[in-house]
C-alpha cells in the first residue's frame, strides 16, 4: 500500500501541544477522539529502543475526558461499567470496561476519581460523553457531564521518574501506581497521575488550560534534557508486549463486556446497578463464544494490518487477527486475535491468514508463555 | 506546513469501497466517524473543475447510519430534533438538526423514513449511536437503535442522471429531489436517493451488504465510462460555493442549535416533544450572541486552514472562519466563519487574521451575495 497524506481541518482537532509536535518533525498521525494522535517522528523500532532505555514526551491529548459531576455522579458512573467504583479513593484512577445494557463494550477508559462527586473519564476511542449525556438526560439525573478543557502529556520510559523528580521534587517518586496528585508545572495547575498507555513506568500530566500547553511541554522537555528525552508517542511494538488492547481495533462496540479479557477489572456481582447486569447473568449462563486472545506467529516480521487477518484451524476460520508487531524481544510477531472459545487456549496450534498466504500461529498466555 | 502521513490501522475502519479507491489512486485521507474517508486523487481545484462538468463516483460510506426502529422510532427521532419529523413521508429524506438538552448541536444529518416506525440518520461526523442510544435507554423506550452495514456510495455532478438512467432505467430521472426508492444494482439491494454532498445534482446509493461493495462501484463505474467518471469526494471548493456546511467545523458542540443558521430546517413550535425546546425559547428570549455567516476575502489564495482563524473589527476579535476556499466563480476566497451578532449582517467590512496578517473581509448573505 503507498502512503496516503491526512488532510488536516479544524475538525481533526488541534491538540495544545501541536506546535511542539511538529518542531519535532512528526511523520505520521491517527486520529482518535475526532482529534490528531501523533504515531512516528522516526519509526516504530527505533522508537521502541529509545522508549525502553530512556523517556519520551507524549502529545496524548486525543485521550479526552469527560467530566462527570454532582449528586448522582457516582451512581451514574457505576451504571455504565460492571467495574465497582465506589471503593475507589479521590486521588485515585481504576482501569475500567464500559457496557451497555446488551453488554456491548462502548470504552475502556481510566476513571480519575476527583472528589466523591467528581470523575473524569479518560476516554478510549468513542463518544463517551453523547453516550453519558444521553443516560443522564434520559434518567433525569442530577449531574453534570461536559468535556472539560483537560488534555494529557505523558511522560513514559524508565528514566520518567528521575525526570518528573528533577521537575517537581523526590516527593513525585512516592506516587504509587494510579495515584494522582494536584500540582503546578510552568505555572498551570495539573494533575499529576503514575499511569499511561506502556508498561515502561511513567506519569500522565493533566494539562488544565490549553493555554498552557506549550509552556507545560518546554518544562517538561528542559528537564528532560540530560535524560535524553525524545518525543514519542503510545509504541504499537511496546503495546503488543505489554498486552495493551486498543478499543476500536482489538475489541470493539460489536463485542460483549465478558469476552475481551476484563475478569480483573470487573465486580459483576458488585452491589450498585450496571446497566449490562442482565445481559452478562445470561451470557455467563450460556458461556461465551469468543475470547480475546494473544497469538504468536514466528518467523520474519509480517506487513502492517489494515484490516483484520484471518485465523484458522483445520482450515476453517476461527476468529480475526486485529493488531501485530514483530517483537525484537520474543523475536516474533504478536497478534491480539478474537477466537473462537473451543479454540482460545494457550498452546494451540492454528493458521493466520496475510494475503492469501498462511504461516504457523500459536495461542499464547496475556504474558505471551503458553 | 509538512504533509503528514495517516497511519491506517482496523481502528479508522475500511470501507466495502476502499481496493477501487486504492486502484484509482488516492492520494489523501480524512477520517470521518471512526472511518476512513478519500479526499483528493489528483487536486481539489481540478477534482471540482470536473465535478462541475462530468460526474463522480464517491465513497461515502464514511456517512453511517443510525436505524431507529420500533413502536416509539417516530417519538425518540422527534425528540432528538427541533425539526418536525411527522410529516417526513415513507421514501423521503429530511435534512435535521440535532441538539440535546441544553441546545447544543449534535450533529446534523439526513434523516431517511423507510417506514413509518423506522428510520436511517445519515451522520456528519460525531457518535449519533450512542447518544441515541443512551437516551433510549434512560427513557425506557421500546425501540432498537443500531449501526446497519449501510454504506452511502454518491454519484454526483451534471450527468448523474444520464448515468443512472443507463445502469437503472429512465424512471430514476423522475426519483425527486430528498426522495428515495428501494431498488438493486449489480445484484445487490440498495437504497436510491436524490441527495449529496454537493450542488452539482446527483444520488447517493445506499450500500446494504458490505461485501457487495466492489460489484457495485464496478457497475456504476462501467456505466459512468460514456461520461468521462471519475473518482471523486465531497470538494472543498464546491461545498464553500454551495455553502454546504461541516459538522465538527464550521459548527461544534458548543454551538447552540439556533447560532447555526438552521432556521428553514426546525419548526420550534412543532407539537411533538423535543430534548432542545425550553433552551431553545430562553435563548429567543435572550436573542443569540453568535451567528454563522458566510465571509468573503477578495486577492490571491489563502493558505490551507488548520486553525480556526480570528476574524476582527476594529481590531478586536468578533469571531472565527473555520473552512476556507479559494472560488474560481467568485474569483475570491469563500469562508465560513462563526461571528457576534452585531457584525452578522451581510454588507459588514471586517478583517481576517490569518498568520499575523491581516486582510480584508465582507460579510456575505447565503448565496454569497450581500
Amino acid at each position: 500500500m503507498n502512503p496516503v497524506e491526512l488532510v488536516l481541518s479544524p475538525r481533526l482537532r488541534v491538540t495544545p501541544f501541536e506546535a511542539r509536535v511538529r518542531e519535532q518533525g512528526i511523520k505520521s498521525y491517527t486520529v482518535y477522539n475526532r482529534m490528531v494522535l501523533p504515531v512516528n517522528y522516526t519509526d516504530t523500532l527505533d522508537e521502541y529502543q529509545h522508549l525502553c532505555a530512556n523517556v519520551q514526551v507524549w502529545d496524548v491529548a486525543a485521550e479526552r475526558q469527560v467530566e462527570v459531576v454532582g449528586p448522582d455522579a457516582l451512581e451514574l458512573v457505576e451504571l455504565i461499567t460492571p467495574r465497582h467504583i465506589a471503593p475507589c479513593e479521590v486521588g485515585q484512577c481504576v482501569y475500567a470496561p464500559l457496557a451497555d445494557q446488551d453488554g456491548l463494550v462502548v470504552n475502556d477508559p481510566i476513571i480519575l476519581r476527583l472528589a466523591q462527586d467528581r470523575f473524569w473519564i479518560s476516554i478510549a476511542d468513542s463518544d463517551v460523553l453523547l453516550w453519558v449525556k444521553g443516560i443522564a438526560y434520559g434518567r433525569g439525573m442530577e449531574v453534570k457531564v461536559f468535556e472539560p478543557d483537560v488534555s494529557p502529556l505523558a511522560v513514559q520510559g524508565p528514566k520518567a521518574d528521575d525526570l518528573m523528580a528533577d521537575l517537581l521534587g523526590e516527593h513525585v517518586r512516592d506516587i504509587r501506581f494510579f495515584r494522582f496528585i494536584e500540582t503546578n508545572i510552568a505555572g498551570t495547575d495539573v494533575v499529576l497521575a503514575r499511569s499511561g498507555w506502556s508498561g515502561q513506568g511513567g506519569f500522565e500530566i493533566y494539562l488544565q488550560n490549553s493555554a498552557d500547553g506549550l509552556a507545560l511541554w518546554d518544562a517538561v522537555w528542559a528537564a528532560g534534557q540530560k535524560y535524553q528525552v525524545r518525543a514519542g508517542s503510545p509504541n504499537l511494538i511496546e503495546r503488543l508486549e505489554t498486552g495493551l488492547k486498543s478499543y476500536g481495533s482489538d475489541m470493539t462496540h460489536d463485542d460483549h463486556v465478558l469476552e475481551c479479557g476484563f475478569e480483573r477489572y470487573m465486580h459483576l456481582d458488585k452491589p450498585a446497578a450496571y446497566m449490562a447486569r442482565e445481559s452478562v447473568q445470561a451470557l455467563q449462563q450460556q458461556g461465551v463464544k469468543k475470547r480475546l486472545c494473544h497469538l504468536m506467529v514466528p518467523g520474519n516480521p509480517l506487513p502492517g494490518l489494515r484490516e483484520r487477518w484471518p485465523v484458522l484451524e483445520n482450515g476453517s476460520v476461527v476468529g480475526f487477527a486485529s493488531s501485530c508487531a514483530y517483537s525484537p524481544k520474543h523475536e516474533a510477531n504478536l497478534l491480539f486475535a478474537m477466537l473462537s472459545v473451543n479454540v482460545a487456549k494457550p498452546g494451540t496450534s492454528l493458521e493466520l491468514e496475510v494475503s492469501g498466504n498462511r504461516c504457523d500461529a500459536i495461542v499464547k498466555d496475556d504474558r505471551w508463555k503458553s
